[in-house]
C-alpha cells in the first residue's frame, strides 16, 4: 500500500492532537509525518506519534516541499495564507478551519454526504463547522428520500469547541465554584460553570451568531438545498466533550419515526441510540471519545404535520473535525483519487 | 389590610421553602402561617418564618379548618386527595402541581397573562409547569398583537426542576468527577454531571416526555389557542438553578425584532436583556434568586419570514413555582376577589 508524507498544522491545539492520535489508530497509511506549530504556540514541543518522538516546526512557505497531505487546524488566518501556498506545491490540504467553506471554487466534504465532490478539488477541500457536519450526516440520509423544507436546530455545545483554554477555564471554574470562590472569566465572555452562554462565535449585525450562520450556510451547501429554510441557536454549556443539539426537521411529505429510525439505522456514520422504554439515548458523556454520529428521541415532531423531531450528539473533536477529515483522505486513498507526489 | 391565615403543604420540598421565603420577602399579608409536610418527609421539623419557628405537622382532612389560602407544592398525588378537601373548607387552593392543570373546570393562571380566569376559581386554581409559565409570560405580549401559529421550544433546564436531590446528586457528581471517580448516579437515570439527559419527566407512548406533553398542552390553555402547533424538547443540564429556553415563532404576520423588542421591554414580569455588541443576554447563573421572566437574543428567524427567534432565562422556582403562585394571591386580594372566611 502506498505511504504519505503527512502534515498536521496546529499541531498543538485540540484539532490537531486529535490527528496525531487519528491517524495512529486507524493505521493511517503515514510515510513520515511532520508536526507545525499554529502561530498562537511556539514551535519546539516533542509530541509522540508510534512512540517516535517528533519536534514541532515553525510553518515556513517551504515546509510543504515534500508532504502530500496537510492537515490544517490552526484557524482560518493560517490556513488563508498557508494553504494555497501548498496546494501551489501539489500538497493536498484538507483544512478544518472556516477559511474556505464559503468558496464556490472549493469543495467542503464529509465523506458520509458528498465524498464525489473530493474529487473535484485544487489541492484544498474543506470540511463543514462541527456542528454542520454532524448535522448533515444525520439528516443526509433522511433529505434522499424526503426533501427537507425546514430544519430548526438548537445546540448544546461542549467547550471543547472554542479550544483547549476553555477546557481549563471550566475545569478552573468548576474548582473555584465548588470552594466558594468567584469564578475567574477569561475565556469566554462569562462565567461557563453551572450556566449556559448563547454566544457560540461573535455576534454578526443581523444578531445571530457567526456559528448560527454557518450552520445555516453550510448545511445549505453540503446538501445542496440553497433553498432550505435553516434556523439555529447556539448555546455553550458546561460540558467538556461533545455537541448535541435538538432537531426539528419539516420533510416534504409525513416521515413516520419508524421510518426515520429505519433509515437512519442503515446510514452511514450514523448509530441509532434509541430506547426510551429504558432511557437510552445519546448523551455527551458517553459519545466523547466515539467516531459516530449518534441520534436518539426520534419522534413526530408535534408542531407540523410532516415534522420529525430528534436528538443527536457527536464527538465534536472526532467527527466534528479531525476524524471527519481524516476519513476524507482515506475515502480518496481507497478510490485512488490521491497519490503521494513521488 | 386584611390578613390571611396561610398554609404551605410540602413546606420542605425546594418550592415549599420559596413559599416561605416569598411570603416573607414580599410581606404577603400573613395573619398565621401553617406548614404541613408532604408525603414524602416526614412532620416534626422546624422551619422559620418571621424569625418564628413554626414546627411542620402532619397533613390531615381537617388541616384546613382556618387556612383562608393554601399553596400546594407536593405533587399530583398530594394535591390529588387534599386540594378537594381544602375547597370544600373554603380554603382557596393555589396548586403548583400538575394534577388539575388539564382540568376544564380550574383555572389555570399566569397572573400577567390570564389573572381574571383566576375569578372563576371553584376553591382551586392551578399553575402551569414551570416551562410554561417562562414560555407564556413572553409570548403573551406578542401573541396579543400578532397571533402565533407556531412554536418550537428546546429547553436547557436546571436540575432545580426535579428537586433538592437532584440538586445534591449534581454537587455529588461534580466533587466526584473532579476528582477522578465514578459519579453515583441516584436520582437521574444517567450522570448529569459534565452532561445532558433530553429525559425530564416520564417517556410516553408518543416518545415525547411527560414535560414536552405539558409544554404543548398548557401553552395551548393558557394562550386559549386550542389550535397553536407546539413542539418541544426538554433537557437536564448541569445547572443548579434558572431554566433557559430558545424559542422559535412563527406569527401571522411579520414580526420586526424591534418591534418585538419594543413590546418586550413594556411586558409585565418581562426584562429585556438583549445587548449583543456588549454580550448581554441572560443566563441562569445570574438569573437565579430574581422574579423576572428574562428574554434576550430577539432576532429574526432565519428558517421563517414571520419567524422570531429568542432565549429566555427565568428561576424555575420562583417564577416557575412559588412566585407565580404567590403572585395570584396577591393580584387577587388586590381586586378583592378573596377575603378571609372570617
Amino acid at each position: 500500500m502506498r505511504q504519505f508524507n503527512a502534515a498536521v498544522i496546529g499541531a498543538q491545539t485540540l484539532v490537531g492532537q486529535e490527528f496525531i492520535k487519528l491517524l495512529e489508530e486507524r493505521a493511517f497509511p503515514v510515510n513520515s509525518l511532520r508536526l507545525f506549530a499554529s502561530d498562537h504556540v511556539p514551535a519546539g514541543k516533542k509530541l509522540f506519534f508510534k512512540h517516535q518522538e517528533i519536534t514541532v516546526q515553525e510553518l515556513l512557505p517551504q515546509s510543504f516541499h515534500d508532504v502530500d497531505i496537510a492537515f490544517f487546524s490552526s484557524g482560518p488566518e493560517v490556513s488563508r495564507y498557508f494553504a494555497p501556498l501548498a496546494a501551489r506545491n501539489r500538497t493536498l490540504v484538507i483544512d478544518t478551519s472556516s477559511y474556505f467553506r464559503s468558496d464556490k471554487e472549493i469543495p467542503m466534504v464529509v465523506p458520509e454526504v458528498n465524498i464525489e465532490d473530493a474529487k473535484l478539488h485544487h489541492g484544498i477541500i474543506s470540511t463543514p463547522n462541527c456542528s454542520t457536519i454532524q448535522l448533515a450526516v444525520v439528516l443526509c440520509p433522511l433529505h434522499k428520500l424526503n426533501p427537507i423544507k425546514r430544519v430548526i436546530v438548537d445546540t448544546y455545545q461542549s467547550v471543547s469547541g472554542k479550544d483547549a483554554a476553555a477546557i481549563e477555564e471550566l475545569n478552573n471554574q468548576m474548582k473555584q465554584v465548588m470552594d466558594g470562590q468567584t469564578a475567574v472569566i477569561r475565556v469566554f465572555p462569562h462565567q461557563i460553570a453551572f450556566n449556559l452562554l448563547p454566544e457560540v462565535d461573535v455576534f454578526l449585525d443581523s444578531g445571530e451568531t457567526r456559528e448560527e450562520r454557518k450552520i445555516l450556510e453550510e448545511t445549505r451547501k453540503i446538501l445542496r438545498s440553497p433553498e432550505m429554510a435553516v434556523s439555529a441557536t447556539c448555546v455553550w454549556t458546561p460540558v467538556f466533550i461533545g455537541h448535541s443539539q435538538a432537531v426539528h426537521v419539516e420533510f416534504t411529505h409525513p416521515m413516520p419515526p419508524e421510518e426515520a429510525r429505519r433509515i437512519l439505522s442503515a446510514a452511514p456514520g450514523v448509530r441509532l441510540m434509541d430506547d426510551t422504554t429504558v432511557s437510552i439515548y445519546p448523551q455527551p458523556w458517553t459519545v466523547a471519545g466515539t467516531n459516530e454520529c449518534y441520534v436518539g428521541r426520534v419522534r413526530q415532531d408535534t408542531s407540523h404535520r410532516n415534522g420529525l423531531a430528534m436528538w443527536t450528539v457527536a464527538d465534536n473533536i472526532r467527527k466534528g473535525a479531525a476524524l471527519n477529515a481524516v476519513q476524507i483522505a482515506e475515502e480518496m486513498i481507497k478510490r485512488e483519487w490521491l497519490s503521494p507526489k513521488g
